[in-house]
């Protein structure tokens, strides 16, 4: 764990080695990826086939591609009814607070009498990558399959690999609450190939989600283009402000709760008070030592972890602003003046009951977010991702002779004389009093 | 040009054709972007001088990278008063368009007494790359620059290749009345490369739009992740519904007004009226007798171009709806029914008196547009390209008393005991009545 102090000359230097830290540049699996895909392309159910026998271990025809309602019935008459209310509470909020984000359509008619617009439709189908064995998440079935739903969308595929055979019994369950409307038992770059070209048994979707390893990242990148797909996330961020009195112990498993996603996750806490950060130094230790998934937080936290003790809060938001991080928790009495000035950030937990694993799962908002300080220019995942804006203008002939010849002006200046011309005899039309054009 | 017609038993066969002519893979130039990038990131300014010195044919300093503002002056200087006023016209009229894209906050209290919302904010810096020579067109500018500008970018950089020194005075007038704040005559990977990680000239941006070639789309994807991009554009397209009296010579000239982009560029009519497609056909070889462009036209008409006659309106939207064209014009009396079944276009035009070429001007929407297909799930350029969204949530102890337990049954079913934790212990903090969690 790396403790920095704004007050020490060597802060600076520090403090651009912890921002070095999240350098999102990864390797690159691109030979194999290209492969695979091309595989699929050319031979479609087949290429599926014998991937999911050479990777997960597992003999399926194509029939067998795609996970039955029996199959779904079956695994969700496994999860205990505790946990289906506990999924059905998570989606409520998320379906609720997604619908607030519905964006309205733009008509309005302008002073030169021409109507002008914008109009938002959903995609007509969404393909969602769920990633097998321990990484599969329930809570991010919903969180990528419910905004698509919300958003309009009539089609969302799964794909999720089953390695030996085994399905995940929540997984399904989160997808049937979800209303994904098929799931193929299906993983890695081969299954975001069979969703961006389509097989006989899988039809190609307009745009693919979902978290998965470098190869299923990089399969996304290749297709990009061909369907649309969200970004490539880093490994998850947290950076705690606390200021006031503060139970160590919320703050010190706050941390942990990054930390142990991952030995690349990073946590950092910024405040103002040396005795609060030497108590949280000291209770993310004690944690540690009975934590189940001690080892992974360990390693993140010895390597990415920091805590950072700063003169005021002002301090604290500048440095927020330059690492943009992917959540921020602002625990202290009255968060408000440093929300006001937070810039950059994927989502804010505001005052000491918002832990961020409400976010996680029941707060409503995404958890997927943006990871290696995107948050600069980049969004969570939202409706937005499954709508496509379509601008339209329409001008009658009063309004083409007003706006119509700086068209024609501009048109000739850039030497294309169809652009022009296109205009221009419309305006000799009118002219001449043609009832034609 | 290719005649289809929705009664021919062939039809199925010529419109797959037509579709998969836009097929949108590329050549790669991966080999060479990836060393031009890899030495502008480690040599900086040297390396930019040394590829412009190579490419462009021009001995460059670093401290002559930018364009000077007495330079930018004696361009605007050159530009005759008919086209700043033409700009003007432009740049007003796409000003009142985006800043009436501007999307709201959202902030409000569900029933569990949680406050949620999600907050707008502009990106910091943005990066315009326009291409040189003949496709460096002003109104590109305006399109790339006003959006950024409107959204509230404070730092707008803009880089154009000026090859053996030439500067292109009307695009230096556009981006000035485009509010860019600073201009580098440097072009290709090079530039992007500058824009994504900065030199000690050009201080790195969040995000890089604009049009360029092969080289500059290749370095856009490579760059992908450590800044943000537009999508690739590929070809130009335009699909045209033409009913009841037209003028078969203004909409010959739409369709060449595409086609005189690019030998790869397409232009298709779709119209019930078989009488019209003829006469469209004829007007068509008509002008190409006289216009300056003809070849580039030909070429992209001859190999692209399409007529499709169908047998009803309903036939013609349901093509419009499997092409999802980036261009749309409906060129008849009424277009709202037809309007209103289109699910999938990048921007459409309505009636006899809005060509495409007014919104490639002077009509306000972005003329930045999805191309080959991309319209099925992806949207033309806008404010939103240059904003980005941060959730929040502030609960109170009573909402983490509501729906914190639904959050740790889901945790510990996902074996994130940090996660149920970071809970849970604010819960017992509440249940305690202790003033500290």
């Amino acid at each position: 764990m790396n403790r920095l102090d704004t007050s020490s000359p060597d802060f600076r230097a520090d403090f651009a080695r912890l921002l070095a830290d999240r350098d999102s540049d990864t390797a690159r699996v691109d030979g194999p990826v290209t492969e695979i895909l091309a595989a699929v392309r050319r031979d479609g159910d087949a290429a599926l086939c014998e991937f999911t026998r050479r990777f997960d271990r597992m003999d399926v025809t194509p029939a067998r591609l795609r996970i039955s309602d029996a199959e779904i019935d079956a695994a969700c008459a496994e999860v205990p009814l505790k946990l289906h209310a506990a999924l059905d509470v998570a989606a409520t909020r998320i379906e609720s607070f997604h619908r607030a984000q519905l964006p309205a359509d733009l008509r309005y008619v302008d002073a030169q009498g021409v109507t002008l617009g914008m109009r938002w439709t959903p995609l007509d189908a969404v393909g969602l990558y769920v990633p097998g064995g321990t990484a599969a998440y329930p809570s991010s079935v919903l969180m990528n399959a419910l905004p698509a739903r919300v958003a309009g969308v009539a089609r969302l595929a799964m794909c999720v690999p089953t390695p030996d055979g085994v399905l995940n019994p929540l997984v399904l369950a989160a997808a049937r609450r979800a209303g994904v409307s098929e799931i193929y038992r299906v993983g890695g770059a081969q299954a975001v190939g069979a969703l961006a070209y389509g097989t006989a048994t899988i039809p190609a979707v307009d745009r693919v989600v979902g978290p998965g390893n470098a190869y299923v990242a990089e399969a996304k990148r290749q297709v990009f283009g061909r369907v649309g797909i969200d970004s490539i996330a880093g490994p998850s961020e947290i950076v705690i402000v606390a200021a006031d009195a503060n139970d160590p112990r919320a703050l010190a498993l706050d941390l942990l709760a990054q930390a142990e996603h991952d030995p690349m996750a990073q946590a950092v806490l910024i405040t103002p008070d040396a005795a609060l950060a030497q108590a949280v130094q000291d209770a993310v230790e004690a944690e540690l030592r009975t934590l189940p998934r001690a080892e992974i937080a360990r390693a993140s936290w010895d390597a990415h972890g920091a805590i950072i003790t700063v003169r005021d809060l002002d301090e604290a938001v500048a440095l927020v602003n330059e690492i943009a991080p992917e959540h921020l928790e602002l625990v202290m009495d009255d968060p408000k003046p440093v929300f006001d000035k937070v810039r950059h950030a994927g989502a804010i937990f505001l005052g000491r009951y918002c832990p961020e694993a409400i976010g996680d799962y029941v707060g409503g908002p995404n958890h997927v977010l943006p990871t290696s300080s995107t948050a600069r220019f980049a969004s969570g995942l939202s409706v937005f991702d499954f709508l496509k804006r379509t601008t339209f203008i329409d001008a009658k002939a009063d309004s083409l002779r007003e706006i119509g010849p700086a068209a024609v002006a501009l048109a000739q200046a850039e030497g294309l004389d169809a652009h022009a011309l296109s205009v221009s005899v419309r305006l000799e039309d009118l002219a001449r009093g043609s009832g034609k054009a």
